[in-house]
């Protein structure tokens, strides 16, 4: 709890040297991934200021002086899962032809790769069981990432419709990885973006999609 | 907690009679809606048959005689909740025609009634976080409830998209009931189902619904 910035801490009793790693972006970047690892692994209540620390082998007062609370911590490990709110320009690119297929494509994948999925499956896991996980959930990635999609799509009501599409890519989630119900929990990847993306288009392009 | 059908029970020591409460189909109900509670209260971690006996004010060996491990109660409990499985034939009817919008009508009723949402916003979270309430979740409850409306499809995968359909509703419920995330949050039923009923629809009676 004791290091200032840009104080190089002495070496103490057989400990891993400290030197660099307690300040700069190398530790602010290695706080973020021990607090990715540590929900994911322990989920939202087990997890402390103080055992982020530990793994990440700063001090504790140097996760506050970064991050803040606990919940705010959390906020920027799920955000850095999230890398999609960065990559959703790409997907929506120039037009939005095909946009149903590229997002499906583009979520589908994430929660293939068991390294994107296991900090996804530990926030929603947390966000399921308590209101503060929830809440980060809610308020700073959500917001954000429906706000940017949104923000591209020229349709009235734009959020709601992006939310409705991601509502679908967490329910899929949810039985597939989660729960495991077949057949979803088995379908080839393509099987379901085929079947989920013409929904997606619709949602994001379909200028008056409830009338079908 | 002491009513035996029919039978006055008399008053004894301030403590509830069990004299006609300990057996019988009426010991049945109330084990079960013991059972409910506790899920949907406690959570599957916390609950145990001793407290679901004691809730219902039987003797723990009877909810073994009727429903044999925790799992199996909290399979009978959540089929409870899930009366879905006894009104589906109901919705899809006699014609496909309008099957999207009934079938989104009824879930996001079932969703919209607090009385049904609490023991069911319970299961998912339990199963979100328990393996073995997964498992029941999955084996006992999905795949009665999927096999059921996929055998009234006439379309080729039937059971996919019947869980494909049921992945939307589910999404739906984690982010306007748990996440509470805007502007699902608020939005008014017949706006979700307006929109989710073509996608249903589809999934459920289109003959080729990835060539959309």
């Amino acid at each position: 709890m004791s290091v200032g910035a840009g104080s190089p801490a002495p070496r103490r009793r057989g400990r891993p040297s400290r030197t660099d790693a307690t300040t700069g972006p190398d530790a602010r970047t290695r706080i973020l991934e021990a607090a990715r690892t540590d929900f994911a692994e322990r989920g939202y209540d087990k997890t402390s200021i103080r055992g982020i620390a530990k793994t990440a082998g700063v001090d504790a007062a140097l996760v506050h002086h970064y991050f803040g609370t606990k919940d705010e911590v959390f906020a920027a490990a799920i955000e850095l899962s999230f890398e999609p709110a960065l990559v959703i320009p790409d997907i929506l690119g120039s037009s939005t032809e095909g946009l149903g297929e590229r997002l499906a494509g583009y979520f589908i994948g994430v929660w293939e790769n068991p390294v994107s999925r296991a900090p996804l499956l530990a926030v929603m896991r947390s966000a399921m069981t308590h209101e503060a996980a929830a809440k980060v959930l809610r308020v700073f990635v959500l917001r954000r990432l429906l706000g940017r999609i949104a923000d591209q799509l020229d349709v009235p009501d734009a959020t709601f419709r992006a939310e409705l599409a991601a509502s679908h890519m967490v329910g899929i989630a949810v039985l597939r990885y989660v729960i495991q119900a077949e057949p979803l929990a088995s379908a080839p990847p393509e099987k379901i973006i085929a079947m989920v993306a013409p929904t997606l288009q619709r949602y994001l392009t379909d200028p008056s999609p409830s009338g079908d």
